[in-house]
């Protein structure tokens, strides 16, 4: 029983699991899952972009689910559908759980969806069981983290934690249309963005389960770990030009080839990344001018992505890599420009969080595995507003962001069952 | 004056330029090019591909202008345009002179046409002169050199060697039309294609010139060189198969990157291949798949073209690189598959016609730069049925297959008088 001794003033609950029924919780999140997986673009691939069609399916989807856990459910100034489980006393503070409900093109269907539709499933099981807790629970599932249609990630817990700046209203997405108009298309009001943001004074924690989209947990055979960190991210833009020139007659030696260069480049950036633990580099995009098989490139862009859970470690390896990078258009007379486009600072997971998270783990004799988090994720923005705290559920092979991407009902279930644990559990701190 | 003694009885002529007038044959040559520049599927760029409405146009300006030259024209059975000023006795053997009228797409005006519209003024200047020779000339323009439509090239000097096979009439273009289908488009009948081969006992030698497409001339300050053979060339296509990941949460020694195995691909052939005069390599396309910024890639293709001008050294190349590619694919774990698509022997020129040639810039009172072409030209099919020689004459910074390409009108004068020389003093030979 969760003894609460006045309004606003909390004890910690006992660990009684029994009083809270979750039999085929991971078959109810599948179920979710699936059911969400049909609203794309793309059919029978999974494309759901911010202010599309198939975004307000999902949020009216949600929503429907919502209400039957016994909450409230609107969708807020920016597009994200926001759930609230009323706690014990009107206007309790909130622990936040969510995570988004876009996704890249061709997606797998466990990323984002999987932490929205296993906080509805908790909190219906609380619902179930007639359980308030002193504090309210709020479900978002946020319109965009992955930043696909307008070029800028998490727009959505942006939105929420007040970090998002008007300028961003003018980003325009593949066919010219600007954020601006996407929300005025999807029925909102570009004007009144602020009131999607929410004080610090009312959240008590922003809690996000999400697949791990990497190897580790699988490697160590965990279904679930606790995050430690989000990693910081450098991405860069990478120019180079040389010389185009007939393959069969350009002599090697009066070369600039533009591919060849960015060659080194690719594995200067593989070295130095694998020279650490825990940081990470990749040349995704590449293309290549002319492109013809008989002509020897003129011009390459590639991409560098570059992340650690340590900025410094991340900024360290950046000079680093400039420093090669410039050394390699000074040897090979090629132009090369790096462009900074897109910077995000590492984003601690709260060590008291991380304690409860580790408790609800170890409550279910499973080993706790604490790992950072090498992709970005909305706690990224939240933190601005909220102590943040994660739980990862193993994927298949470490594979995300593709229709292989996969886990399976059993770890659903555990994740869940952490998650209802923690939620039960859960004692509000503070980050000293 | 060329005094001959019987029909088929040559004698050597002395060497004198006096009587033909080559008076502004430079600016001829160039008006000529900037004509057929204008023959353009995408004008301002010049893109005219085998058996398009643009090479019909082409054909019938070049009919004009060899009739102005005083010789009869027609086009035969592949598209190719051939004209014949004869010689002092009907049916004399011929000494052929050609290059292409096709072009790479965005192409340089001078790759192929320069060759051709040359060939056209020595015969007018000879014309002029009304002066005959002891054997017949005949120009030819061949149709497909660059091999642009169908991706295989020299279409058009097959045909004429006899090397043309009947397979090649199904090879589809990017429109899924046949080459069959073209040609009757073009207004030719497939069936007789067999028409367009030459004999043998015909032909005296095949000479061509063309514009370097390389940096040596330029280098070397020579308007005009002699080419020793051309390069033999070998093309693949290799396709990488590494595993897609998250670019945040893969650890890096838990990748199998196929875009960092291809870098390594790239700096290996590019060193094996500066390893030796002569040799090159070239990765020229390059794609990547999936080709997200944030994903580590999964696939990549790109091709290699390795030429030289020994095919000895060529084919060691070849071997060393396909080890090292081995080496590569067992280190990363990823698949490599290495396709060839394209070989062609090297084709060396006819001794006794370098001497001609060589004898005739000299007489210019220039240097005689012997090279070899990397690129690849008409004379490797014609080699079938003639002797090979070929001029070459410099362009700017060697770059060609560029709307960069670029030669002087008084370079473009130097090749026509030094092929003038070869013609009215040309002396039938044979390679032992």
């Amino acid at each position: 029983m969760n003894a609460i001794t006045a309004p606003g003033t909390l004890t910690p609950p006992s660990h009684d699991s029994a009083a809270i029924d979750l039999a085929g919780i991971g078959i109810e999140i599948f179920a979710q899952i699936e059911a969400l997986a049909a609203l794309s673009e793309d059919g029978p691939k999974l494309t759901r972009i911010f202010l599309s069609p198939e975004h307000r399916q999902a949020n009216d989807r949600m929503m429907g689910w919502m209400r039957a856990a016994g909450m409230t459910a609107r969708v807020d100034a920016i597009g994200n559908v926001v759930g609230r489980y009323e706690g014990d006393h009107p206007g309790a503070p909130v622990l936040l759980l969510g995570s988004h409900l876009d996704t890249v093109r061709d997606a797998g269907k466990y990323d984002g969806m999987l932490g929205v539709v296993s906080a509805i499933a908790c909190v219906a099981a609380l619902n179930r069981a007639r359980k308030r807790l002193s504090f309210a629970i709020e479900v978002i599932g946020f319109g965009d983290e992955e930043g696909v249609r307008f070029g800028t990630t998490m727009l959505g817990s942006r939105a929420v934690a007040g970090s998002f700046t008007d300028d961003l209203l003018e980003r325009t997405d593949h066919t010219g249309k600007t954020l601006a108009d996407g929300l005025i298309a999807f029925g909102l009001d570009p004007q009144t963005i602020g009131d999607a943001a929410r004080s610090r004074n009312d959240i008590l924690a922003y809690l996000e389960l999400h697949i791990e989209q990497g190897p580790v947990l699988e490697t160590k055979g965990a279904p679930v770990g606790c995050v430690t960190s989000i990693a910081g991210a450098s991405r860069f833009e990478v120019d180079i030009s040389g010389r185009a020139g007939h393959a069969g007659t350009v002599p090697m030696s009066a070369r600039n080839d533009a591919l060849a260069a960015a060659a080194e480049c690719i594995i200067a950036i593989e070295r130095r990344c694998a020279s650490e633990p825990g940081l990470v580099g990749t040349v995704g995009q590449l293309t290549v001018a002319p492109g013809a098989i008989n002509v020897i490139p003129r011009h390459v862009r590639f991409t560098i992505d570059i992340r650690a859970p340590d900025d410094a470690q991340r900024l360290r390896a950046i000079r680093d890599l400039e420093s090669e990078i410039s050394f390699i258009r000074a040897t090979r007379k090629v132009g090369i420009d790096i462009r900074l486009i897109h910077e995000l600072k590492a984003t601690p997971c709260a060590p008291w969080l991380m304690k409860q998270i580790g408790d609800a783990i170890t409550a279910e004799g499973l080993p706790r595995i604490d790992l950072p988090s090498g992709a970005g994720h909305d706690g990224m923005a939240m933190i601005d507003v909220a102590d943040i705290g994660m739980i990862f559920v193993r994927c298949a092979g470490g594979v995300s962001h593709s229709p292989a991407e996969s886990i399976t009902i059993d770890d659903a279930e555990v994740g869940a069952r952490v998650l209802m644990n923690v939620i039960r559990n859960f004692t509000p701190g503070k980050t000293p």
